[in-house]
């Protein structure tokens, strides 16, 4: 069993092309002995976004702070706020913007442990 | 992909033994395609809990809203809050109790879609 609070996990840049004002933390991840996922939480400054990209794992995504969009593989923009949960499935393309000038946009996200 | 707030979805009572003022939402189940976990929320109204059991799989947990305990397999309470994550092992004895006589305590729990 393990308890941490968001505040102590480390953060960290993500330098993946396409990406701008995004951080990252894992509160759970493979190290910590979770036999299938990791969770993940991503914190998009004000303005930024992460790169319009897929992936051959799934996302499982809970909002915990502020506004942005999620675009589809069409291209078109989902709202997502507070209270939101979003799955995105194996290579869909996909990209989280923050819409607010002045706010984070924070979400939890799930992959398979073999990612983190 | 799928986008869903918890307001719009369906609150079931928790009828398992041992439970009392439990709630479960599950905004990304397995009829969603999610291909290795499913995402559950129980709301545990002022004085409830959960049973103190175990079962073969993990749960990962963030806290919502809210505060309570998450009792380990010791008898051992560890405080739980808002920006909270847990890691519950497969076969590991675990309790949730809310602490608060007046406010819900609300966290998301992450299972293999096997479950739900």
């Amino acid at each position: 069993m393990k308890v941490i609070n968001l505040s102590d996990v480390t953060k960290s840049t993500v330098k993946m092309e396409g990406a701008k004002n995004v951080l990252k933390q894992i509160p759970i991840e493979k190290a910590d002995g979770t036999p299938n996922m990791s969770m993940r939480v991503f914190t998009v400054e004000p303005l930024g976004h992460t790169p319009y990209h897929k992936h051959e794992y799934e996302q499982l995504n809970y909002i915990v702070e502020g506004e942005g969009v999620l675009i589809n593989e069409k291209g078109e923009e989902k709202k997502l706020a507070q209270g939101d949960f979003a799955l995105v499935l194996p290579n869909e393309m996909h990209q989280y913007k923050n819409v607010s000038d002045n706010r984070p946009f924070i979400f939890l996200c799930g992959v398979p442990k073999e990612f983190e």
